[in-house]
């Protein structure tokens, strides 16, 4: 029997309306649509991609797992996403081998930062695959800003807000145009690297770009240190401009 | 008399597919199309688009200027290029200013080293705006190499390359991640800047990504040094995979 194909479907930054039409038709047309979520919650993507979704399909929901542990990259953390990822790539395995295509929904583009590619890696040996790229939620983002990010020889840099404050500013420092992303708890160590690297005057923050409740600022009329999953920060580029 | 909108609807890498459902409505719903393209050419942004746009719009193609001059940055061409901005600000204020909104595609993401960013800035004060933000370029040559290319906490940096060997070399050996872009007449001194920086075995070259003619290749198997206008070369990161 024919084997099913894994499509890593971008879903883009937030606004329905910013899947391609590409990712529409693939949704529209896999018999099988999976996607990440926390446990107990309808997940992003689902959300996303809702008023897409097939009523026939069959959703398989991806369940994060819970820890105690607040640490990311502690041992206990990585391990328990380990197990996730082995436990998602046998589920998603039993529907290929049974033949039936499955599309997995990711937020922004699925091979830039997403979880998406930990079972992507797992099962491209095994079955065919194909992508649909999508829009980014930086690319949101600076479109909710009317912010250009870069022209002409700038050199962009994307730092995950995850790195050293030290690094933070050295790497911002070093660049004409930056996007700092995976804010969250590290919110306020992100502001204070972008005011030492003296980039405080030029930063925008943009909490839930594309979507409802969408906010842009300056940086620094920012008055606390709160930044859900949906923000990040861009310092745009001033290169050349004829 | 209400004033016209300008909106920048990003066209994604190349495949009509992949355009947004957001730019194909706006498309067929904007009185007038502008497109950059060369002159005597039908243009890539045109072409993408083709299938979407509606035989009773005004078409508004805004030709870029030829000079005998090859530096880009160099002051003849700067100044034809300031001037054929400044001609093209003016036909699309024409319309804006007899209440006609103008839909101006862009390649890619508008906000991302794009033509329309020059025009964007010199309208935004006297017209209202929109950003249809795009799937980049580079988004679609990563999917269309299979390579995932940001993993956990790495650093992705953007290159030109029309920068300084010297300057491609150290940017490359301090990020994660990287897309070389702008490649042209620089490709082999983008080649020689990977190999010096470690990376020639990890360089993915992409031509043409998503379009008919794509081509994806080890960029160590690449046997001649040259490269069309849609190209670039991906070092993808190797972060945290659990």
């Amino acid at each position: 029997m024919k084997k099913g194909r894994l499509i890593g479907v971008g879903l883009g930054p937030g606004d329905p309306e910013l899947l391609t039409v590409k990712a529409v038709e693939t949704i529209r047309s896999s018999p099988v649509i999976a996607f990440f979520a926390k446990a107990g919650r309808r997940g992003n993507a689902r959300q996303i991609a809702d008023r897409w979704i097939p009523r026939e399909c069959i959703e398989l929901p991806l369940y994060y797992p819970m820890t105690t542990e607040s640490r990311f990259d502690g041992p206990v953390y990585v391990e328990a996403l380990r197990a996730f990822y082995e436990g998602a790539t046998a589920a998603l395995a039993g529907h290929l081998d049974d033949g039936r295509d499955v599309a997995l929904l990711a937020e922004g583009d699925p091979l830039f930062y997403g979880s998406f590619m930990h079972l992507y890696m797992r099962l491209r040996e095994r079955f065919a695959t194909a992508i649909v790229p999508g829009v980014t939620g930086m690319s949101g983002c600076w479109g909710a800003a009317g912010a250009p990010i870069a022209w002409g020889d700038d050199v962009m840099t994307v730092l995950p807000g995850t790195l050293p404050e030290d690094e933070l500013v050295a790497r911002l420092a070093n660049t004409h145009a930056a996007v700092v992303l995976k804010l969250g708890s590290n919110f306020a160590k992100a502001r204070a690297a972008i005011v030492k690297a003296g980039l405080g005057e030029r930063a925008i923050y943009v909490e839930r770009g594309t979507m409802d409740g969408e906010s842009v600022m300056r940086l620094a009329d920012k008055r606390d240190d709160s930044a859900p999953y949906f923000s990040l920060i861009l310092i745009p580029g001033e290169g050349r401009r004829p």
